[in-house]
């Protein structure tokens, strides 16, 4: 890969989000980005606020080299189902909790869309963050096998982590 | 006014659609429209199918001469929302019930906008498409009083209704 | 316009709350149409513990002058359609968050009007109330080019926001 | 009592609803009311399409003679609330499922009353009609103890008649 | 009537919670009662784990004098149902937000009564357990004139207050 | 075991359900165990309409020789818990959907219950109805190797199912 | 019972949850357990992250003695189920609010099992946990005398603990 | 690519459903593979009636040459987390509305996937179906030209059929 914005080569994903206050949240996107290894961009960009801003950054997705688009947004959450519209790449959604509602407009918003545009959503808030991350490498591990590797490596250490809490817990509560 | 689509002059109301579907719901809206002498414009254009058209329909409809947008859309209920952020015309929401969740996600999806670009969200279905083209009437009567007496008139037609019902009702259950 | 309660000219635009609780969230709107300079008029009534003053206020408000009025309310939200059923202005709800339900109730309350009786809803809480304001503002800049022109500058004031923001997180995240 | 409408006394109990489309679930709560031999009136009126009526109903409830109101209305059920603003009767709410929201829109309008105006909301749609003339039954059986007596053996025949169910249903599953 | 152990006479209304945890709420309807002069008594009975002292409860209840049951009880409110099911006078239910789901599980548990046992529900919460002891009011008020009055006193009162209200707000807001 | 209504030995399972109309649904329960050879009795009583009887029903269950009750009811479905309250035998209800709500209301009814007074709750409907019977069956078969046996004979039944159905499409799309 | 983990005897409860963040919650049914004096393991897996420990697991609770499966899971909570896949004992679900949603997905994602496959489910939550714990008390008391005593002594014991209360609030609140 | 099942070439997309009644639904993601030529293989399989066969399913699909799995389930949905938990090949979940609940349950279960294992969710029934082969098309789009080309021309049909039906609209309702 060429060199990129992050420092060794050209971003395979975007992480989008409509307001700088779902920062916290979608980071967890980027920190697991990094640690597969994927170069990644990081934009804020509103459906409604910058709709001229969102459709540049969708129509040159795929000429910049994206491979998958993350896109975080609460309350009506149009932002996932805009930048369908506009590319063929596979977009991720993550619904955020960001009304009284407690995501569940946004998840609704962003899942729901009707027949021929695909959005693909996650879990509400930060874990859906998280496995938008990790869904964006099965996506390229596809032709990555080195990426396919280390999926594969995370899922043993997430299956360690789990026993690791069970010995621990076990002392504790059976002790 | 000037001449226009519909025979009288030029529309001052669109309605638009996402799909062909949501014709039978949304005729409602148009024969409000017609039954106030208001002219319109009727089409379908969908924020994720479409939505080049989409955003030609929204940023040259001041120009057009449109007061007032009325939109109807079901599912992930984008189109509104991608109307209103192209225009500084009031848009007026109609979610309608196209899936198993009875319409909560197409009002969830209209409704829940983010501060800056309001979208006006009327009741899911067949009458948020008839107020929606009482409230387009509302709006425009504030510069035309013909229109506002006859809005006047139709608040006395619907009391009457509702008195003349309620006498047949009586007769029937006292009886 | 003639000299108004705060000061420069007759409110074209009513703030209307069920309850003193409600200021902190429609102060919101309040604030927005100041910066439109827009005057407005903000006033507490109860559809439930004073009827009378709500409906003196609704039926009075069109020869006050006002072009729209904007209603908050939580719980069984009433207030914004027994105003509507009182006058042919423009009627825009505003649900609040004043329950343990976090405002579903307030939203279906003001929502889901009958055929005949328009209530435009915007989304529940602050985000309402400030699109309240907007879309105010968005109606009376039908007969009012220099509104139109502060809405217009408005939404290119919203996408300099978002660029700027973009730019502070990529520096962050991708940093 | 003195001479009324239905034929026998004065009505105590006053039906009201928002629309001749909800006759079939309210006249429920009329059969209810004659099998107690309880004399009611029967109305219609919208809070929103008639209110100078409603109002003259809720107004005058009390000289009427009247002990209770059930009001039965669907989607933005604001009706109950309007009538129980305007009298210290007891109002009792039948929510009704006249939206594709099944109902929980007119429940949560009913039931979620501020401080201050009670609304007896029952359930939605026929039991709730049904359930309401009873519950205005026992409002006045107590200071009628002829009523009272009423009430305590339709308790039997409703026991009596699970029974005669239970063994019908036995026979037939356990044969 | 006679001498009661709130220091004035029998009580009227029973006031019954399922759980001490339940007091900071329900003590809003005895407060209530204890402003409009209605004797009243105040108990915790769990339909689940005390059903034996439940049922006395309700069985004793007409004979023991009372005009109505208030029943407060979160998460699968059983107890006005099974109250009602063993007394003929009126049961009124406060559902309470005792759970993670915000008193929809209790609206739900209390408003859904089946044909014949009715339950009148009252709002989720302190706002619920203030308008039951007023309905309470309304119902006993319909033999006690003198109550009557207090009752439309009240009314007053809140328009009143309303009213102050709106005017302190004026002032800070359109200063 | 000794003999029963059902022709071969005491019954070890209760259906109960709190209407007629529920009979299609929890028939579904009497099929299956009748499947399973596993003895049982059916009922009908109501929460509210019969509640000496449910009284009665529940607490002489144990000594009737059951080993646990199965509970049907829909709308605000307090059977389970009533019957729960009455019996330390363990309680699995089926909430169903009787009202406009789809079964939710029965849902969170049955499941809700505060600490102390466990109700097994199954899903909603005949899907419930089976697995109630299947689960009762799982209770017995602790301490019944000949019922274990089946459970797992059973298991390899809905396994090869599955697969047969599998073969069965695939050749059809996949033709 | 032969010796055990927690120093008494062989487990016939396990307690399985899915995180180590479940552990506050899911320790109190472990509490309950040991109040009961039931023998019991406790243990972290996921369905998800650690899907090979979950199946052994499963697939060895009969052999290793247990009489019934307590689960705790949140959000997407597939672990009851994936654990009833695997086994014929019963298996009890304490849906956990861990998500924005409260505890509504892991409830919908454990209680609506398809036919064949039947998982109790509990309340949300502490209560819910506290209850699983007693119904696998129940289940084993099916066939343990002294077991069945302590439930009974256990019923008596919340009785009495509701009576202290009442008295208690009485004193407070009619004093 | 080598030869396949339905006569081209191996397959590159699982399809999967828990029962033979989702296949009317999901038989449409077939359909869209056929028409966009991509090879894929059609399975019945349940996570609870069939786990092992589920497992063998999962744990084979990436050397069987799979790039993506779309699973279609209702209910508890726990067909695609438990595939997920087996694989790091992009697993596409398709809620169905196979309850009364209208395929909330299906959607939550879905989607709400704990941190790590990702589930790419689609819309409630057909609309997913045939978005989730679309999802697996742009997935595959990333590695194949042509492929990729075929989508874009997908999109720019979908867009005519838009334009085409509006003109269709315009001639009915305008006329």
């Amino acid at each position: 890969m060429g060199n990129s914005k992050n420092g060794e080569s050209s971003p395979l994903v975007g992480i989008l989000m409509g307001s700088d206050s779902d920062l916290p949240v979608m980071g967890e996107a980027a920190k697991m980005l990094k640690k597969f290894g994927v170069p990644f961009e990081l934009e804020i960009s509103s459906a409604h606020r910058s709709p001229e801003r969102t459709r540049q950054y969708a129509t040159t997705a795929i000429e910049r080299g994206l491979k998958a688009v993350i896109v975080g947004a609460g309350g009506a959450a149009h932002l996932a189902g805009v930048i369908a519209a506009e590319t063929t790449l596979p977009v991720i959604a993550v619904p955020l909790s960001a009304t009284s509602l407690g995501g569940l407009d946004a998840l609704l918003s962003s899942v729901q869309m009707p027949k021929g545009i695909p959005v693909a959503t996650m879990a509400i808030g930060a874990a859906g963050a998280v496995n938008a991350a990790i869904f964006a490498c099965e996506i390229i591990a596809g032709s990555d096998a080195n990426l396919a590797g280390k999926l594969l490596e995370y899922r043993k250490e997430l299956a360690r982590g789990v026993a690791e809490k069970s010995e621990k817990a076990k002392r504790e509560f059976e002790g």
